[in-house]
């Protein structure tokens, strides 16, 4: 049999990486193609490097918190495309939990490393939005491309810390011009504008540190920085997909660079060639953490599920949890969903088990599947 | 598809017929036969009574504890064939367990279902040996069939409370004749013989209120009443399979009727013509609460897989728990264990639960059964 196996993250206890082999080694009497899944967060830059069959080019840049840090960038020589994930360049697992405070965490390493694939000759970049320390609307990543920002006073403003309301004037003259050629794609599943109570310092201010009592001054500073940006560019981006990803991230590449948005799943799915995939295969296995409503409304086993559909392929979802019981969408082309958890046990024991117990699933689910086809031939 | 459902009671969950129930709700389209199953214990009557189409026939009878009960015995016309179950005359769950105490709980009262069953006209009697609070030897029982017992004073002993080492003379001059004609059979799961260290005091006498200190002074009773009993019938059948099970009413029944052995399983697989049953199905789908290595060792789900072997019908194994994260059992013909539990859950809960688990679970696995005969389309 040929299947194609491309299962989401289980959040907190396996990487699409790690659940996708897992499922590979259930099946290994069969012909398996893993397709990698990320959502523009943590794993992205993984995903496509493997996908594409590129590589991880890792140089030293500044981090969230100002420091030096060693970070990776995927790099595919043959398209001379690179692919950037602000979970390493500014990332929020950077970050040590008791410190996080989005004042003091800048995005000025993705920039850098915007720069250094641009050395490397990059035509096109992919830039994954999640999972970052950060919501300093992208001054960071906009100061290592060049742009200069000076407070009320006149003075060249620092990175850190974070001083948006203070911003004076902006000079985009020094910006490295190869930003204007450069073809980028914003890979996200976070399509919040930049202000207002869905924007980048209500949603996601709250989890990266923030105060309750400070989301109504910074957001005002935001504010002040996004207008200012406006005056610059003679555009107004913030309410674009995912302008308010990542700290606002979204909104400063919009405005400066040549930048269109696409989900991440999405833009995997094109660049992977997963339809054509889906179209070589007897049966299609994707999967999730937790399999619910909002899966429904389009997250990744749906997305696949709905490809396969195009090609009448027969698709099962795993997850550690499927809501409310459900065991199938058959209007969906999800012909089951298959949890894993094999036993009553607590939750934080089938988060550490989550790949052995995936393992097993995968292969009850196999054996059923062959009891099948063994059935028909009566 | 027609598909056998024989699935044994999940302990503290759910019965047998429930289990079977929830599967054929779940294989609402196809044909399912249900054949219910009983080790011998609680159950046992209603699944031979189902099984083959008899009736329940309640009597007044002295219960456990001396106290009058309503209790039910199967009749199966056609056969002239009685069910007994000691759970019910004599049964564990007829006795609140603060007050569970052996010297003070009676066989009697299975004694009296055997005379209303051959006042029925019985020919064949089958009696369930499991689930009783006694460990009286079957005294109480043989008092009730008209055998009388002396103490050392030459006094007529009463049924309680239980006084085997005070027994003087046994007198079977008036034991019920019938007793000679009807052919018995055990139906047990427990083939311990009556004495010793596996045997009915010193194995089933804690679970059932005996101090560890009283253990050896009861064995002494047993020893003594078995002595007695095997003066007045010339036979030794305390060393017979199950001879002490249901706190030794085997051996009773061995000694003074004429009394054959089966397991619970295989018996009802006899009357039941279970072979016959498989030979007719596609798919044969069986379970328990626990699958683990006492399962392979010969329990309900291995004889019926094994049974199903013989014909070449794949079987599934629902279980609540399977040992080790065991998946499959291809040796002994079992093609899948698939465990009910479907999310990380306290025990307790999918206990509770046990009956929507299963049904979910049996839905999963006919989903995947179907999307495998779908595929050999291709």
């Amino acid at each position: 049999m040929n299947i194609l196996v491309a299962i989401d993250s289980f959040k907190g206890s396996m990487t699409s990486e790690v659940a996708n082999q897992h499922v590979q080694d259930a099946f290994c009497d069969h012909n398996v193609i893993t397709f990698p899944i990320a959502d523009g967060g943590e794993g992205t830059v993984l995903a496509f490097t493997q996908l594409l069959t590129g590589e991880l080019i890792t140089e030293t840049i500044t981090g969230p918190t100002g420091e030096l840090i060693d970070a990776s960038y995927g790099w595919v020589e043959k398209d001379k495309l690179a692919i950037i994930e602000v979970a390493e360049g500014a990332g929020i697992t950077k970050v040590d939990p008791s410190l996080l405070d989005p004042r003091h965490h800048t995005s000025y390493g993705v920039g850098e490393q915007i720069i250094a694939a641009l050395n490397k000759g990059a035509q096109e970049i992919i830039i994954g939005l999640g999972g970052s320390a950060t919501v300093d609307g992208g001054m960071g990543l906009l100061q290592a491309l060049g742009v200069k920002f000076f407070d009320q006073q006149g003075m060249e403003m620092t990175m850190l810390p974070v001083r948006l309301a203070d911003i004076g004037r902006i000079d985009q003259v020094n910006i490295d011009p190869r930003v204007n050629s450069v073809k980028l794609t914003i890979a996200s599943d976070v399509s919040n504008p930049l202000l207002g109570s869905n924007g980048a310092c209500y949603v996601f201010g709250p989890q990266k540190g923030l105060a309750i009592e400070q989301l109504n001054s910074y957001e005002a500073g935001m504010r002040h920085f996004a207008q200012l940006v406006n005056t610059v560019t003679g555009i107004a981006m913030q309410n674009e997909p995912g302008a308010g990803a990542a700290g606002g991230i979204g909104f400063a590449l919009y405005a400066f660079l040549n930048t269109s948005f696409q989900s991440g799943f999405s833009l995997l799915a094109d660049k992977g060639e997963l339809a054509s995939l889906i179209k070589q295969v007897d049966l299609v296995i994707t999967g999730e953490g937790k399999f619910d409503q909002q899966s429904l409304s389009g997250k990744v086993p749906i997305g696949i599920s709905r490809l396969a559909k195009a090609y009448d392929k027969p698709t099962i979802v795993f997850t550690g949890k499927a809501d409310n019981g459900l065991t199938a969408l058959p209007e969906e082309n999800i012909l089951a969903v298959i949890p894993i958890v094999d036993e009553a046990i607590p939750l934080t024991e089938a988060i550490k088990n989550g790949p052995q117990l995936l393992k097993r699933a995968a292969d009850r689910t196999l054996r059923l599947i062959m009891c099948g086809i063994s059935l028909n031939k009566y």
